[in-house]
């Protein structure tokens, strides 16, 4: 099976759960319609995948991690419509769908991303293990670690620091925390998490969590080479929109090649810390690769 | 004492939490003055107010309820900052200062906003008393009334249908809905949650339950009245404007004498549900008194 279909039938799991989480209930039609919209408009589901992933490296309870990867996944997309408001970002085009305030509106966009925010810690309480001696307080360590990844000093605060850098010129240090905490802490808490949750070791949890932290680097890395030589119709969003806006990148800070040189090394980084896991961690090793050569 | 001194004592423990909660940490300093300045803007902390007393009221665990406490004014203070926003009420002036977006920018308030209700999730999730054997649960189902209480199905849904309601006339239903979801599932929550975290039993957290009912629904009534009648420097914000903005209010639907009696109504639903607890209902008794007569 090629990457991309094991990461298919990977993504087509995460759909099924999305389905069973997605906000329902008696809750007026047009917000669950404006949630329900951008968490269903595609993308790659990468969070949950690896959330999963780290529950099954460390041979864990598969079926707790479904409500945790929902919430993932909710986070992420909350975070995109937010990003995209005229306020922000003021984008129009998002996974090659018209983003969530162009179809519904600024005042149902913002709400219905403070919808998915809340829905997403709704699920992760809603479905705590209570009977599950075992693995109750791993769940409950692997909710906190997701919480805490999305917060002021995670997500949020990168994007407060994107928003104020915009137009400002090169500052390395402030990049650097952007790029840790912008999209890197979304990143590294799937892993974290799922590893917290199946009861890994701290080496263990070491291990993923440096394996996370370079993948997250270079994924963002990758995302901003794209926005300067992507195709806008494989990417489904505008492109030159960072050089446009003003915005803080790795390579309008270090150049072009310098990106592409500290891709490589976090490659090796990522790759140098799945070695304790031999075989088993072959799925990460290839998303390492794919995630370094993306295209889109 | 007098009801106000006692309200006063009580807002000033929440006064008390909230500086050990409140957010800190290595954000963006601007991100944590945007979040505080709306978290200190005053009010009467009457949501942590009235959490603090159901605990006292079942005997609970005080200490335990104190993150519970915090979280409720961030989520509280959260969505009023997303409600100012131009996108939705437009409102420039909240407690008698300038609304969050007129001193920080709409970006920043958004961001704050969306830091507040994480916020709130993360110090419930990193106050989980795990070697509490006796009080663990009633914790994280109360922390789950919270969060419920503060989405889709709760206060985002009442301000979504308040939003899609604004000019279109008279609508029993959807006011009915508004008001109970808006406003009354976060006023009934930390009574509910507090029953919970102390193991209060069925008939006790069913009486809690009607009785914050009652009083949410009333003062969401009186808050529509004194948008009508009242000084605009008593309320610290602009008076006239459910009106000028064509929201839905009972007033508007049923008439200002109408509501004087609607709210005498409540106001004795509230009271009758205190008779169980005799004397230890005494706070909650004159704080339905308090609440609807109040002029700001």
């Amino acid at each position: 099976m090629s990457y991309k279909e094991d990461l298919k039938k990977r993504s087509d799991e995460i759909e099924e759960i999305l389905a069973d989480y997605a906000p329902k209930g008696d809750s007026p039609a047009l917000l669950l319609e404006a949630m329900r919209y951008s968490l269903f408009a595609g993308g790659k589901r990468m969070r949950p995948v690896l959330l999963m992933e780290a529950v099954r490296l460390f041979d864990g309870p598969v079926m707790l991690a479904r409500p945790l990867a929902a919430a993932l996944e909710m986070i992420h997309t909350y975070s995109l419509i937010h990003d995209d408001l005229p306020a922000m970002d003021d984008d129009v085009l998002r996974r090659g769908k018209a983003t969530n305030h162009v179809v519904f509106g600024e005042a149902m966009a913002i709400l219905a991303g403070d919808g998915l925010l809340n829905c997403a810690m709704q699920i992760m309480a809603q479905n705590i293990p209570y009977e599950n001696a075992r693995y109750l307080e791993g769940y409950l360590r692997a909710m906190t670690e997701i919480i805490v990844a999305a917060g002021h000093e995670g997500m949020i605060g990168g994007q407060v620091l994107d928003v104020l850098s915009e137009g400002k010129g090169a500052d390395k240090e402030a990049l650097d925390y952007i790029h840790k905490h912008k999209t890197g802490a979304l990143l590294t808490a799937p892993l974290r998490a799922g590893a917290l949750l199946s009861g890994a070791d701290e080496e263990q949890l070491a291990a993923v969590s440096a394996y996370a932290a370079a993948v997250g680097h270079s994924f963002q890395l990758v995302d901003d080479l794209l926005d300067i030589e992507g195709e806008a119709e494989k990417l489904g969003k505008s492109i030159g929109k960072d050089a446009a806006d003003g915005k803080l990148t790795y390579p309008g800070v270090h150049g072009i090649e310098a990106t592409r040189t500290k891709i490589v090394q976090l490659h090796q980084q990522a790759v140098k810390n799945l070695k304790m896991f031999g075989d088993k961690g072959d799925f990460l090793k290839r998303t390492a690769d794919f995630l370094a050569e993306r295209d889109h």
